[in-house]
């Protein structure tokens, strides 16, 4: 028991979404949901955890690829239903190889365009 | 019609998350949902628009209070399933007073600590 992490307001399916920022950059790298668990192995891990929900399975962060959050911080926002994750990314946060996930810019009148710069190739990451 | 909107995932009850993210400092200042009608008035109109769920409306962040987001830059995550607002912030992104709604940050045994600084006194601006 956790009053601290049970006072947060999970939606009707009991997920929480997580925003991940780079600690020392501020760059935003991903946001993923976490149930009242994954918040909680979140905590007494240091590393990132989330639920997938098309898995329907918790997963730590990096557990395929290793590239692992070390978590830094955990603030909340003032409805208490989002949470705002700072780490220390290791490797990068993208399964598309990008060090953030948000590497596409909307562009007026274009197509979203790549902005990101790629740090790893996926294919040999994910084998 | 925007295709490049388009192509956006919006949830189930037709919302995207929205992270807004001061374009300077790089703090993330909210999280809020958007249908695509608030996407579309957001690019549209360069100021930042979300759907209220509890309000069941659109609305323009900043309306009461006068503290609007001009848009700098729209991006999106590899799933094309949450959008990174980086935006110029007018007074306060929170209606508690805050420059960010992230200002509780977690403590191991305690309670949520408040690390922000108030800005402004609600009470004196939603009248």
């Amino acid at each position: 028991m956790n009053a601290q992490l049970d006072g947060l307001k999970y939606d009707a399916a009991g997920m929480i979404p997580a925003i991940v920022q780079d600690h020392r950059t501020g760059e935003v790298l991903m946001m993923a949901w976490m149930n009242r668990e994954a918040v909680q192995k979140t905590v007494d891990t240091g590393q990132t955890h989330f639920f997938s929900r098309s898995r329907n399975r918790l997963w730590l962060k990096g557990e395929s690829s290793g590239h692992v959050q070390r978590v830094k911080s955990i603030a909340t926002d003032c409805d208490q239903d989002v949470l705002l994750v700072k780490v220390d990314q290791t490797g990068a946060a993208c399964h598309d190889g990008y060090y953030s996930c948000f590497y596409r810019e909307y562009q007026p009148g274009g197509e979203w365009k790549v902005v990101g710069t790629k740090v790893f190739d996926p294919a040999k990451v994910y084998t």
